[in-house]
């Protein structure tokens, strides 16, 4: 991570007519590194690295960036050779503009006084403008790509684990506790979002979590999870159903369906607008339209929800490159939810299914 | 939580003249839900929760506020007797604000491209100040209390397990995977912070996380770690040493010794900084005050960190209420890194270590 990701942000600054860019919120991206808390890059040349005074040895071991700058809210004891910026993180993204001389400076995210402070002690136009980053990490490159493939893999571990631990009588919170200690021991850094274990009237909500409510004879269960791999995030979804009755099987078998209906439409120049409807017309078809309460899925990177979103009314269009969720899902009250979903990576002449 | 946390609010809101205001990173303490984007507090009679569409149903199931309003960034299908805003969350916030008539808006937190669409669809003053919540977050009320002690106990337990595994040939990811697997099945809803295993040179970085590396004679171990529970962090750290030298031995008892006179000193009236004196007192007089690089603890409670700090020139004092970590630390290359950290309650009369 780093150089390759800077040269392409710098490209991009350069049509927007950006001379900086301060990110708070892509370090990671930037710079290969959690220990950093914001970078400033110019439109050429290096960019600066501000991290902690405390995070400044991770730093430099870990992020491609040389010029990295240590900050420290108090005056710390310092060691021999150690140089450190007494004061808060605006005062410094502030006097590295003031170096680079910016007059016009994109940012991703900062909060409205902070960015009154920067201003106050750097005069400069300022544009909030995330999407600049969120356009550039839509496309993974090779490395990245090694990374999500990774994180899905340990996320389709963790699946296969939940199917066998989805049985009458275990507790929701029972099966999510040994998912992630499964995921966990497969590299798993942690969970890239709470896990989802939702049987029976809980299946009725598309965004429950796991409880101490054992699962019960017919009833639907939704297991969501995922799992993060050097900061990529997978997400996977199946439904389980214990002893169901044909209407329930029924339901299974539509979103399903449906969820195949989008993944062969996915392919370079597609809209994501025509895969969330060619998911929803099966739903519909099947009567279920007014269940579909959510879109068909969302971008998957260093968040677990990123651009391109596959909803009605969405602009994005498939290119090669773009991972990303296909979950159709409907919700019956009292029939039970269901939902079905992969991670799809764009190539040249299709797609490919990452998570199974 | 919820109803008595506004009227704290409110008072606190009559003091500084607001007539509203907009919490959209205190959304939890304030309505009792995950559940919301945003709540927005007029200074008299009841607050707005603003929830996604998709969350209405557990908004609702879930929160004290009565008034919640549901968003959706599409045209979704409605169900019958569903209500549903389509639009941004800018634009609802501002019309709630319309609708109280407020003319000095305080807030929490918002982009400053967000602030400015409220500020242009509503006329206002606005103004960010997140010490208002803060403020009252950091003296807890006995139901807090009650969430915060399981927590702590969880994490308690937590240790117990990591103590057990600290031999040589683990590897930190190990200990790492089987303690949050131990937190979790204790009823932890997932780790308050990654778990830190740090072993050997890695103890030597206050900030590591957990490798493949495996724990070696004559090393120092560091363990932090933490669980939630219903959304209350807890925070502990010991150190262990394996097969250790004379040396090492020393800088574990000296950096014990700091803690337990800090802890003593711990009670109602007391600056918190003199907390962080007391026990750099005790690192420096056995001459480790320049490995001695962050402060001495930090508040605990919905956020991992919060008020109040323990450092050189915080300006908190102690008050009956307040939960914090004690946990000095000094980092010592080739020798190894040393730290001991507990949860301390203030109580009326002294303190209570909330771990152990």
């Amino acid at each position: 991570m780093g150089r390759a990701e800077t040269r392409r942000l710098q490209a991009a600054m350069k049509r927007r007519g950006f001379d900086a860019y301060v990110a708070t919120h892509n370090t990671r991206y930037l710079a290969g590194t959690t220990a950093g808390k914001a970078v400033v890059v110019p439109l050429t040349g290096e960019p600066i690295l501000i991290c902690s005074r405390l995070e400044f040895s991770r730093a430099k071991a870990e992020s491609g960036i040389k010029n990295i700058q240590a900050l420290s809210g108090w005056k710390a004891p310092l060691n021999k050779g150690e140089s450190v910026y007494v004061g808060e993180l605006w005062h410094l993204i502030a006097k590295s503009l003031g170096e680079i001389d910016a007059r016009v400076v994109g940012y991703d995210r900062l909060g409205a006084q902070t960015l009154r402070k920067i201003r106050n002690a750097h005069h400069a136009g300022y544009r909030e403008l995330p999407e600049l980053i969120l356009d550039l990490r839509m496309i993974k490159s090779g490395y990245e790509l090694g990374l999500v493939r990774k994180s899905a893999a340990i996320a389709s571990k963790g699946m296969a684990l939940a199917a066998e631990l989805a049985e009458v009588g275990r507790t929701e919170l029972e099966i999510a506790a040994e998912v992630e200690h499964g995921m966990r021991r497969a590299g798993s850094e942690g969970t890239s979002f709470p896990t989802i274990v939702a049987s029976g009237k809980n299946s009725w909500f598309p965004h429950a979590s796991a409880t101490g409510k054992k699962l019960g004879k017919g009833e639907l269960v939704v297991v969501d999870l995922g799992a993060t791999f050097n900061g990529y995030c997978s997400d996977m979804t199946r439904t389980f159903a214990l002893s169901p009755t044909s209407k329930q099987l029924r339901i299974v078998e539509v979103v399903k369906q449906a969820q195949r209906a989008a993944v062969v439409e996915a392919r370079p120049g597609v809209k994501a607008s025509s895969l969330d409807g060619a998911a929803r017309k099966v739903i519909a078809r099947a009567g279920y339209a007014r269940f579909a309460t959510h879109g068909t899925g969302h971008g998957v990177g260093m968040e677990i929800h990123e651009p391109p979103s596959l909803a009605p009314g969405s602009r994005d269009v498939m290119r090669e490159g773009m991972v990303f969720t296909i979950e159709p899902g409907f919700y019956v009250p009292r029939l039970g939810g269901v939902r079905w979903e992969d991670m799809v990576l764009i190539k040249k002449n299709g797609r490919e299914l990452l998570t199974r």
